[in-house]
């Protein structure tokens, strides 16, 4: 798993540098969405989507575009989410991030210039892809990293701040803030392999349990992670008082409920695809086990 | 022109407020957008699509989803310009800025949202409109929004800062600022009355002239405008050393490059288009004129 994960960061990273060679100016601007887009992130959301493909035995040719996109989506709200008024974080994966290289006003502006960058990308003509799809895709993009995903789960978590709140909050953050942008990958996916129904609420069952799962994890690396491997400040939910999933059943249950997650997407996933799920069920073992 | 300015701004708030009606939650999030779009603005890139499509007797109704779509993408721009690392503004419109009445990390947020509340709205299917249309017009909305178009001139605008910059870089921060999301709402309203492209080559120009015109008038209102008429600081321009065209020219030389440009584009116009254009005509005079 580790050696295909490497593979199809790279073949991800060559993408994404293709897309970046077609910006010249401003300079700044070029430097600072480069710095934020290859940061040597572990790519999992444009990998899902290229496992999708494999999946229905589509070319995975037909998705990197998708896949930087996606990249660009994620990597805006990292920038975003960094600021001093937000998280205030110096570090990401080991580098420092973005505004502490490059000012506040500017990695405003280069999350900015991210999110409208991945339209640009979405909105780009390719041969086998027909306008329908294109619309499809983007309506999913739109719902995933918009009000009723994304950036609503992330403006109930900012403005939470030191309130107590409930398990159904928790998990209205943790299904808009992450899991949404998780499934999207998986959604794409079955859009350009033009899907059947039922595995489409295959699909979309192992891309919600794989969200939350990975949301229960990052909460847990919070408290239990090595900095040099994680490369950011640990223990920062708890400083911030945020809700997080060891906040409210502490770490030894959380780390139950992940396990029961991810043996029901694990369990889903072959049950349906018997030895072509191979890789997903490597991808789930992964992001349980993971250290960063 | 006044009272077919009230006319088209008071359709173009009926439409924003009919889309705001589909978001419930999360209510501050609604709120700080409802705020921000709701701000008694002047809708001129909105009214610009209303014109062009009247120009063509298309029926405007075609036209308004994309009309808020385009004040979404202007008022998250006015959003994060006003933020405290970028223009630091107290006031718009004579209003409290975003930031200063939501807090700085919700006026983030809410300006993201509003972004990538307009892909939404530009991905929503439209029985009269063909997905050839959509695509096209959602390049020309990324093109206009994106690296080359606001952010990128927006990104010099802001790293030029103190630095003493020439002819070319003004008029790179205006084109690329300004200038190309004024000319966007006529490119969306030639793709949607399917102009030829006589038409398309004179309005373009006409555009272009108004997009410098309205940037020319911009810095002229900020040397010389009223603080209450204008609903913001004024002389800001001069303290933040900002390069424009009253720094480089003096105000007496560009009123008079102001007019210049005004004439060009209401000869243009009326050449090709005779009294149909009077409504374009007005509102060149009211560019000039106004006060706010």
């Amino acid at each position: 798993m580790e050696k295909y994960l490497k593979e199809s960061s790279l073949i991800i990273e060559n993408s994404i540098k293709n897309e970046l060679s077609e910006i010249n100016y401003p300079t700044v601007l070029k430097e600072g969405i480069s710095y934020a887009l290859l940061n040597g992130g572990k790519r999992l959301r444009p990998i899902l989507l290229l496992m999708t493909l494999e999946l229905f035995e589509i070319n995975i040719e037909l998705g990197l575009q998708y896949a930087v996109a996606i990249e660009c989506i994620h990597n805006y709200s990292l920038v975003h989410d960094d600021l001093p008024a937000l998280d205030n974080d110096t570090y990401r994966r080991g580098q420092l991030t973005v505004h502490k290289k490059f000012g506040e006003a500017e990695a405003i502006l280069i999350g900015d210039a991210l999110l409208t960058h991945a339209f640009h990308i979405l909105a780009k003509e390719h041969r086998d892809i027909s306008h329908n799809q294109m619309i499809k895709i983007l309506q999913k993009v739109t719902e995933a990293a918009g009000i009723n995903g994304m950036i609503g789960g992330q403006f109930i978590d900012v403005t939470s701040g030191d309130k107590k709140v409930d398990l159904s909050t928790l998990q209205y953050i943790h299904i808009n803030k992450t899991g949404k942008m998780m499934k999207l990958p998986i959604e794409i996916g079955l859009i350009l392999a033009n899907a059947k129904q039922d595995d489409i609420d295959t699909m979309i069952k192992f891309a919600e349990l794989l969200g939350i799962s990975f949301q229960i994890k990052d909460d847990i690396l919070d408290v239990e992670g090595n900095f040099k491997k994680l490369g950011k400040t640990i223990g920062k939910d708890k400083n911030q008082n945020k809700i997080t999933y060891p906040a409210l059943f502490g770490v030894n249950e959380s780390k139950k409920i992940l396990e029961d997650k991810i043996s029901l997407a694990k369990e889903l996933i072959i049950k349906k695809y018997g030895v072509k799920a191979e890789k997903f069920v490597s991808l789930c073992d992964y992001m349980m086990n993971r250290e960063s």
